[in-house]
């Protein structure tokens, strides 16, 4: 796995070289290969500067260029042998620039440091999987509005405590989640435009003293602008713990919809159906269909939120500037990644895949006294009760209709007066489950007419 | 502690009253009771809305409003009763405004539910808190650019792996934090931005069927909207998750000055001096004069965090609506804002009181071979060397200096030339410390120039 | 809330006090006055040996030891008046005992110093709620057993992904806790075995020139032995840590009980019933019960959890000796203890209070081709096919059944031949709930019989 | 990457095969192929049991127990195919199995289900870390008894709050160390014996009414004995997270002791020299010898916990058996422990590598009146004075040396007597640091002869 010669690249002070124990410790290429394309346009960007301020010749800046260009087809191509003795990816790819290109190659290390070279790659890595993280948000906001739009009038349970609560629709609890992943979205941008700085020219910690051009770099590589202050452009970990924090969140909503799906997929719910796309078997027991999608999806948030824990553990009291226990941060931050953008995606297949049991959904909405609500406020609307007053007359109607064995509509007008007698017959207009979810018209309330509303608004504000 | 008759406000239903194990778990008047001003504030609002639309009388709106004023001053004179069994602060402030204005009391709870009210009190509360972090923040960067501009041009060292590395300056040094903090600053800020949406009329979950106007209490509390889905709003507690994580990458931040500041004060550094304000003695050894404060903030960032991990995984996999694990978002928030609040006033404190060993810092700057990598671009600049032979050639002169026992200024030229034939004098200049400092033009660079300009940018942002 | 003056304990050397913020970041007697009964019992046992060894007379020993139960006293009967400006409990009662007795008291923090003295109240402390919890435990495997006896041969669904998968008792499902409970307890008793060392005379870091007596301060204690290593003595908190790891996969197994009794509790599942005295109203709305308790068990790992996380991130890194940064360790920890014996207590109610709904667990049990298993065994048994062959014969019939509308026993032989000619009648002895529960004899399997040998097996082990 | 084909295990139900997300998310043999050889270990107990008890042939069993080391001596030699679409290991092994030795293999499965069968491979993985964990720990201490012996007299400052506070010896804090890694191995003997219970037999989650014996095969696979629930035996992950809270401690022991690495290693401290073999170099600074790998062992608290945060955060909530959540314990678990045992490895190795440097420890260990305490301590035995008086006398001692730039043995007599007029010329026999560290015989205590004590006890525990 290594040879053990000392390192050719800083190894020229010491007498020994590092033993395998070290280099498996210390040595990133076997992960922070995952960054080569980002670490190859962070020297192109940076080759272009030299040249065009002069620090090298515009011949060797052109050279350097075309040699990661190389270098980047071959890693692609998988024909690029990573060395672990080379410790990283950029002194991977520095060493094969020099076999390819000869001495140019050791013009392009000036005026920079694997300190500031890492970050930049880092933070050209965690970007891009901002950006990877808003489409997939997107996609699943789209699969939920399209559910919430066929289903804004179909009546379900909504509950507080699992308990059923009032009745509530299909396309309002839909809708709720897209607000969820609304914010989400809201934070990624957030995010994003924070992290927008660029480190490269910080160099080891203390900037340099040739006259680099560091808006240039950074104009190059799509940032707002070079990050202002060198010691912390090679301390800074911020952006990598603020997108573990935002994924985290995230990761969290995904949770809920997941336990829910659990849930309503369940033999006593069967709310919803899933695709047998999204569902597996059993090796020992035929009959099951396992809403497995939704199991794993309600996991990542542990895994996520871990490597949210754990990089912030290893932040925690590092005096500046760059020390080694920061390399830990990568892969850490990969597996996350990985893991949400995987769930966003599987979240998005069940939800465009799912069937909503509506025979199920509207029988569940109208059992175990949903409309209580309803009978309340129509007693504070109608007779003018005070609602405190009209809970306790509810409370004992609902009492009564549990003692029969009944619901509320099934009690005779008799039966109400018996408890109050200035009911009328005009209660019975609030005690339909279809009725109840019409009257809840206030912003953001549960009636179809509101959750139209609010399907438009998302489809013009995501326009 | 706890009267064992049935709750009164909704204990009709029960034929026995909880008992103590359940109080003790259930109730939160224990700790809720720091959001009174927040709660009376949104029932004020909540009233003034039912009278204007007509939902209940002005002249009862006007009483409840009066009455929840008595109520309030009841709570900050420390004459009020709370009591175990009415739960929570809701319903402890309800029972006491009945006791003051009678019959109208029972009104209030119109179109509203305990959901959307406790989403609407916290929400106040963190809202609150990340306007007192703003505050402690800008103090904080003030003490800061304070300490920069006074030492922008004092030398130290830089340290990578906490081995001297560059000269750098103490201005370069404390503007680094002034990065961290302006991005806490920012982070603050989205987070205000993003939970500034009214709870308030969501009632239970599902939104009321009473002509409430939710733009109009909305206003009244600061809010910049409504919430859009009322199953969201009283479900959701990402503004308490985005709190706790914008706090731990704060409290991060401070951890790793405490860190500084721990080892900057030990006898074998003696970097800064603290003032006795902010340390403290021993019981034991009284020569001992310990950094408390910085022990301390440093600390906190697990607690911080901790929170943040307490309410993930209790918001982990809830199902919509409201369930009452969510009950347990206060005690941690608060504790985590209290010690929050606390780093940063006393982190501000010490900044302003603590004073930088110049001699020391300049002493330590020179040594340990810190001008190596001005020698080394030296070469680059001069003799036109690439980078990479450069910086061999300056390896092998720090390893005849330290054989020799002796710094690389204290290097012959003779001794130079050993090593590379081209070396002139002229090299001598690049290995003064204030001169290496001064070099370091690049921007964000540790050149007193450079920091200065840093220091009037922030100045002009932060006006 | 503090007068300015220096502290009087150690404060000789400083000119200035300690200002408000100070004081309020450093001082702990806000949250160490719980630990006031151990540390006089710490400085007793102290005082004891001091006088045995011949530090300090017999008579100045007597009158401490006397002294300390005069001040405890008064702390017990709450007529004590802690001081922030004394910092912390050690020194508050010291002082006190001063006043009490006068010059002697000066004489107890021989030998000592305070981080010994913290070291050791807060083992004590937490050593007591290993106590509390080992009760806790036993209490609440109690209720389970009694439940599990009860309930030894209730049939009821067994799940996976929480789709019914075979058909389990109700007894075996309790007794899942037991096992789970038991190993907690388990730990609880390791747990307390390993931090059973005293710390006292471990002095400030490096044991003392005073001939002192650890055994018999340790003796006196409880401990099993003295602390081996000062150093460590005063640097240690892995008993803490030790504590909330414990604590927090406790809390874990509750978290998942309690899911299950929310979920049961449900109108869809209707599996228990639990008791008013563990269930709560709704505000709004009259018709809910509310699975209150068991929704705040099912937090409680969060918070726990949390504490761990925190307390782990504030020993991170940490330099021996005593650093201050420990002083973070008490209120997680407190917070911690006093959640975790309250969710244990809860718990012990609301199983000892529940009513298992036999009827709906029978009837679900049945549903859902639970006994697929048992037709793909009776095959591999009977016929003598390969399990993998077994499986896909059992598909097909669950398949057919499905697409009928019926259940497995509900197929006709002749419905059965036409998937397998080989099947014959005896085949419908293995399709019935009961029978299936039977026949799962193998060690720990569901059988009646199993689960009646585990419980009383179980309640030997605990004898 | 996968075939769109269904599945053949369990596929027969399902219309649709899984697509690639639903692959992506669900196929777990990308890492469950680590555990090979336990998942052929437990296949070959159940084996050879269904033969031993009559349920297969002993022909069919020895058919299937020698196909299947022919299975692993292909997998072993890297020839075997992993298929994303067999989904796991056991799918795979069995597939081949069957390719190699035909029908007997689809009697393999009988007795036994997916859900024991990765509960019983995953146990025997984490076993066998714990195993090795203890090997590293042993090593470890005994590189430190080494130390600990060599420098059992060397003389150091001892720190609190990173102040000098008394002097210690070099063994002495090596044995500080030496503790908690024994505590951490009592803590992994604990868990091993805890977790030691064969899940084999509980099937998918209700036991079989196949005659297996459950004994025989927990035996065969060094198991103290069968699980006692089915239930809890397939839904029990504590091993994992008992498992990772162990890690965790001893991470946060070696981050400790890393940090201590780190700052001793600065060049204001030069307290210890790392050898070459775990040092590294600068890219740009040519002078750095950095310790990187202290600083990434410090660092590996905060994967491993975090790992720790992630299991336990999938773990609440989970309702009883197996959820598909739990797949996802496996990852993080291999992690943690792939790094802990790096760290175990690489601590000692920088352990037996690195030198003391003697003369700077003992002019630390002289300098900033470390010697104050002693002073204070002969007050009281020799003047018969109060401790807290003598802690006075001491204070103004200090302040009057610090006043005259010079350290306590440093005073005349005179200077002395004119603080306090009974002090003697005997006194300055207790300012010597070798005469202080060898005085603290306590038990426990800094001075050599108790160090070497403790050498010698723990090599005798240990032997």
């Amino acid at each position: 796995m290594t040879d053990k010669t000392a390192n050719t690249m800083w190894g020229g002070r010491f007498a020994a070289g590092p033993d395998a124990i070290m280099e498996a410790i210390n040595a990133s290429i076997g992960f922070d290969q995952r960054m080569a394309a980002q670490d190859i346009a962070g020297s192109r960007a940076h080759a272009a500067m030299l040249g065009a301020v002069g620090i090298i010749t515009t011949s060797d800046a052109e050279t350097i260029r075309e040699g990661l260009l190389t270098v980047l087809s071959e890693i692609e191509a998988g024909t690029f042998e990573f060395s672990t003795a080379l410790e990283d990816i950029h002194m991977n790819v520095e060493a094969r620039l020099k076999e390819v290109i000869g001495e140019p190659a050791g013009r392009l290390h000036t005026g920079r440091s694997r300190n500031d070279q890492v970050a930049t790659d880092f933070k050209l890595w965690v970007r891009d999987q901002l950006d990877a993280a808003e489409a997939g948000l997107l996609a699943l906001i789209d699969a939920l509005l399209a559910q919430a739009e066929a289903g804004a009038d179909w009546v379900m349970p909504g509950f507080t405590h699992l308990q059923t609560a009032q009745p509530v629709t299909w396309g309002h609890h839909m809708m709720a989640y897209v607000e969820m992943l609304g914010r989400d979205l809201s934070r990624v941008r957030d995010a994003r435009a924070r992290m927008n700085e660029c480190p490269l020219g910080a160099a080891a910690l203390a900037g340099t003293s040739f006259p680099i051009d560091r808006e240039m770099t950074a104009q190059a590589l799509g940032f707002d602008r070079p990050a202002a202050n060198s010691l912390d452009a090679v301390s800074d970990r911020d952006f990598a713990l603020e997108f573990l924090g935002v994924a985290s969140i995230c990761a969290m909503h995904l949770s809920r919809f997941a336990e829910e799906l659990v849930i309503w997929s369940s033999a006593q719910f069967r709310f919803v159906t899933l695709s047998d796309r999204f569902s597996t078997g059993s090796s020992i027991m035929p009959q099951k269909k396992n809403p497995d999608a939704a199991e794993l999806i309600r996991a990542k948030v542990g895994r996520i939120m871990g490597a949210n824990v754990g990089l912030m553990m290893v932040m925690k009291g590092l005096p500046l500037a760059y020390s080694k226990d920061m390399q830990e941060d990568k892969e850490q931050v990969f597996d996350a990644a990985d893991n949400w953008m995987l769930a966003l995606a599987a979240m998005e297949g069940m939800v465009r895949d799912m069937t909503a049991n509506r025979e199920s959904l509207a029988a569940a909405a109208g059992a175990g006294f949903s409309t209580a609500t309803d009978l309340a406020d129509w007693l504070v609307r109608v007779l003018g009760m005070p609602f405190r007053d009209a809970h306790h007359v509810t409370g004992s109607l609902v009492a009564m209709a549990e003692a029969k064995g009944c619901d509320l509509p099934d009690l005779s007008l008799a039966d109400m007066q018996s408890v109050h007698s200035d009911i009328t017959d005009a209660v019975f207009d609030v005690l339909g489950v279809q009725n109840s979810v019409n009257s809840r018209m206030s912003y953001g309330g549960t009636a179809p007419a509101q959750v139209r509303a609010q399907v438009k608004r998302w489809r013009e504000v995501l326009k």
